[in-house]
C-alpha cells in the first residue's frame, strides 16, 4: 500500500532492457521493426514497472498498457527558429529518458548548494511507476515559420470542424503535446512539471492548456475494461492486438524514419453527469446499446459478445437502437474504420452553476486523422449520447516514432 | 496493476470485522473504548483493503493510515428543519457504510429497468480500495435555526481570522463536510458523487466547494513520509502513536457520546511552485529547516533525527533559522501543541496567467481548533514559506464519533 522501493525488488538492468527490446523486434518477423511497441520491464509492484523511452519502434504511451493516471499538456511555440525547437526536443527527450527510469533529472540537492536544482523533487522516492511520456508535434511545427514544411507528415493538418464542437480556446489547439501516464499521479505531475520548466528555459514554447485524468477509461490487452463517469465500460471493442495496431494505428507513409508514427487526437469531453444520473437505466442502456452493469451488448449476455445489430424485439424495433453509441461507431458500419482509444476520466470540481464538473479526456491514436473525423462526424450528428456530453476541447498532433539511444524525438527533422 | 477483484481474495467477513473491532476495543484497557480507531481489514491488495464505518470509536478517516487519494466537499444547509438534517445524516451514514464495503448503494441495473438507479456505477468493479468517508458538522448546524444549539460541541465556532488569510468565498466555509479517501481516485469520486446526489434528494444541503487531492502528503505509522509539491517530505514529526492521538486529537469534552470526536480544519493552500522552482536549494532548505533530499533536519543526518534548534554555525547564526518552518511549528516552541496533519497535494491545471496551479489541500485534526490557530498565527506572521504560499480556502467542522451499527453519525443530536 505504501509506495516504498524495497531493496530486493527485481528489476532488469538497463542493458537487459535494451537487449530484450532488440530480441523482441527481431522476433516480430512479419512486421517491420518500427511497428514493435517498446518493451517493458513489468514488475509485481506497479511502482517499479519501467517502460522504455528509447527504441526503434513507436514511442511509449500508445500501445503501452494504459496506466491509471494521466496528464496531457499542450504548448504554443514561441520561436520561429527551428534550432530552438530542436534544442527543446533534444532536452525533453533526454529528460523523459531519465524520468521513465524513475530517476530525477538532476540532483535534488546539488553538491553546490547555492545552485537551482533541475529536478523539483516531489517524485524522488516513488520509482518509475510505469511512466510513459509521449511527445506530439502539431501542424504549426510544419508551417512556414520554422522551415520544416518539407518534413510535414502526409496526413497532418488541423482537424475539421465537427457537428458536436463546442470548443473553448482555453482547451483547444497547441503546437506541441505531452501525454504523461503512470501508475502514480505524483509521478505524472512531476514529469509534466519538469518538462514545462525545460520548455520555459529554452524559450521555445509556453504552456497552452492541460488536463489531469484519473481512472483510465480504456483497456489494453489483458486488462479489465474500465468505466467512464457515465458508469459504462468504455472500450470493450478497442484495439488490442498487434495486427490491429499495424492496420489502424501505425503510419507507414512518408520517409522511412516516419514509419511507426501515429496521429494523436485530444478531445476534452464534458459530461453532464448530474443530468445523466436522473435518467432511467433502460434509457441509459439504449443510449449506449449495452447493459450498464455487465457491459454486454443489448441482446447479448457477456461483455465480449459480438453485438447483433440485426436483432429485433417483439415490437419489430431493433434491440440495439438506430442511434445507439455502439451501433454508430461499430467498424462494421464504418467501412472497417477503427481507432485506438486511450482516454482518462477527469473532474474539474464544480462548474459555474455549482454542479459536478467531470468528463472524459478522450485520447485516440490512428494512422489517419480522417478516421477520427469520420466517426466523430457521425456521432456528433446522431449519437443519443449528445444530450449529455459536449466537446469543449480539441487538438491534433503527429507522434513521431521513438528515438534510438543517443538521439531524440524528431531528430531527422533537423538533419 | 489491473484493479481486478480476484475470486480467491482473502477478505474477512462482515461479521468477522465487527468481532475484530470489539476485541480490539476491549484490549485497549488503558484508554476509553471511544479512543480506539476503527479496525481495518488490511489486504495485500490495497484495492481489497476495507475500513469499518460502524463502531464505538472515532470515525474512520482520521487515525486511518492516509490513503493515496482524497476528495473533500463541503455543503451549505438549505433547510431550517432539523428533521431534514437528521434524514440526510441517516441516509449518508447508511450509504457510506455500504460504500466502504466496496458495494454499490443500490443495483446499478435495477430489476425494474425503468427505474433511476441510486448508484452511478463507475466504481462497480473496483472493490473497497480502503475507502473512508468522514462526516463533519460545521458551526451553523448548532446555530439558532435548527434548534440544536444545546448540543454544540464545546470548542466549535468559526475559525479566527489569521495573518496569512487570502480566503476566497468559493473555497471557504460550509455547514457539512465530507472527506473521502481511498487507494483509487475513481472510488473516491464515486463516493462523493453518490453522497452529493443523496444530499440533493433530501433537499437539506447543496454543494459549496470541493477539491480533489492526489498523492497523500502525510504519513501514518509505518508509512514512508511522502512529499508535498515543494518537493519536501511533509509530516516527519506528525502524530503517529495512539497516546499522541489521545492527547492531541480525540476530544473528551461534553456529553459522553461526543467523546472520541475531533475538530477538522480544511485549508486550501496555493503554492507558487514556478517561483519556488527558481529558488536556490540552500534557500529552500533554510525555509523548511530540513534537507530537501533526505528530509534530515539541518545539522542532522537522518529524517527522524530530532532537530537541534540550539545548534549554531561557525558564524554564530542558528543552523535552523529563526524563521524556518520546522522551528516555528515545533511543539517544543508551542507549549507542546500538536495537531494531526492529513493533507493531500492537488493541482487545478493552470492559473489565470498560465502558470501551473497547484498546492496542498491541508487537512488537520485536533481536539481544539485553537491549537491550529495558534500554530497558524505564528506561521502566517513569520514563516519564511509565506513568500511562496497563500491560504485561499478555509473551513472548520466538528467530526462526531462513529455510529454503532443500526445507527448513524450524529444520531444523539436528535434524541
Amino acid at each position: 500500500m505504501t509506495p516504498t522501493k524495497p531493496e530486493n525488488q527485481v528489476t532488469l538492468s538497463r542493458r537487459g532492457l535494451f537487449l530484450g527490446a532488440a530480441a523482441g523486434a527481431a522476433a516480430g518477423t512479419a512486421l517491420p521493426a518500427r511497428a514493435a511497441p517498446p518493451d517493458v520491464s513489468a514488475s509485481a509492484d506497479p511502482m517499479q514497472t519501467r517502460h522504455l523511452f528509447y527504441g526503434s519502434g513507436p514511442q511509449a504511451g500508445v500501445a503501452t498498457l494504459p496506466q491509471k493516471h494521466a496528464m496531457v499538456m499542450t504548448f504554443d511555440l514561441t520561436t520561429q527558429d527551428a534550432r530552438e525547437l530542436q534544442t527543446l526536443l533534444a532536452r525533453w527527450s533526454a529528460a523523459i529518458g531519465v524520468l521513465m527510469e524513475g530517476a530525477p533529472v538532476g540532483q535534488v540537492e546539488p553538491a553546490r548548494a547555492s545552485a537551482v536544482a533541475l529536478d523539483t523533487g516531489e517524485a524522488l522516492d516513488l520509482g518509475p511507476a510505469a511512466l510513459s511520456v509521449t511527445i506530439g508535434l502539431g501542424p504549426r511545427v510544419f508551417g512556414p515559420e520554422l522551415g520544416l514544411a518539407g518534413h510535414r507528415p502526409a496526413k497532418l493538418r488541423d482537424l475539421a470542424p465537427l457537428p458536436s464542437d463546442n470548443l473553448r480556446p482555453e482547451f483547444t489547439g497547441g503546437d506541441l503535446s505531452l501525454q504523461a501516464c503512470a501508475e502514480d499521479p505524483q509521478v505524472v505531475y512531476h514529469a509534466v512539471r519538469v518538462l514545462t520548466r525545460i520548455a520555459k528555459r529554452t524559450g521555445a514554447a509556453t504552456v497552452r492548456w492541460t488536463q489531469m485524468g484519473f481512472g483510465r477509461a480504456s483497456a489494453g490487452k489483458g486488462q479489465v475494461t474500465p468505466r467512464n463517469l457515465l458508469g459504462f465500460r468504455d472500450g470493450t471493442r478497442n484495439i488490442r492486438e498487434p495486427d490491429e495496431f499495424d492496420a489502424h494505428v501505425w503510419s507507414r507513409e512518408g520517409p522511412a524514419w516516419q514509419h511507426g508514427g501515429t496521429y494523436q487526437v485530444l478531445r476534452k469531453i464534458e459530461m453532464g453527469i448530474e443530468n445523466w444520473d436522473t435518467d432511467r437505466v433502460d434509457d441509459q442502456n439504449a443510449v449506449f446499446g449495452r447493459h450498464k452493469a455487465s457491459g454486454a451488448p443489448l441482446g447479448g449476455h457477456h461483455e465480449f459478445d459480438t453485438p447483433d445489430f440485426t436483432a429485433q424485439g417483439a415490437d419489430g424495433a431493433p434491440v440495439i437502437a438506430e442511434d445507439a453509441h455502439i451501433r454508430l461507431v461499430a467498424y462494421e458500419h464504418n467501412e472497417g474504420t477503427r481507432i485506438l482509444r486511450r482516454s482518462y476520466n477527469y473532474t474539474s470540481g464544480l462548474n459555474a452553476v455549482g454542479r459536478l464538473e467531470a468528463g472524459l479526456m478522450f485520447i485516440s491514436y490512428q494512422n489517419d486523422p480522417a478516421h477520427f473525423e469520420k466517426l466523430q462526424r457521425k456521432l456528433g450528428a446522431g449519437d443519443a449520447l449528445n444530450e449529455y456530453i459536449s466537446h469543449v476541447g480539441s487538438a491534433l498532433f503527429w507522434v513521431p516514432p521513438a528515438a534510438p539511444e543517443g538521439s531524440y524525438i524528431g531528430a531527422p527533422l533537423f538533419e
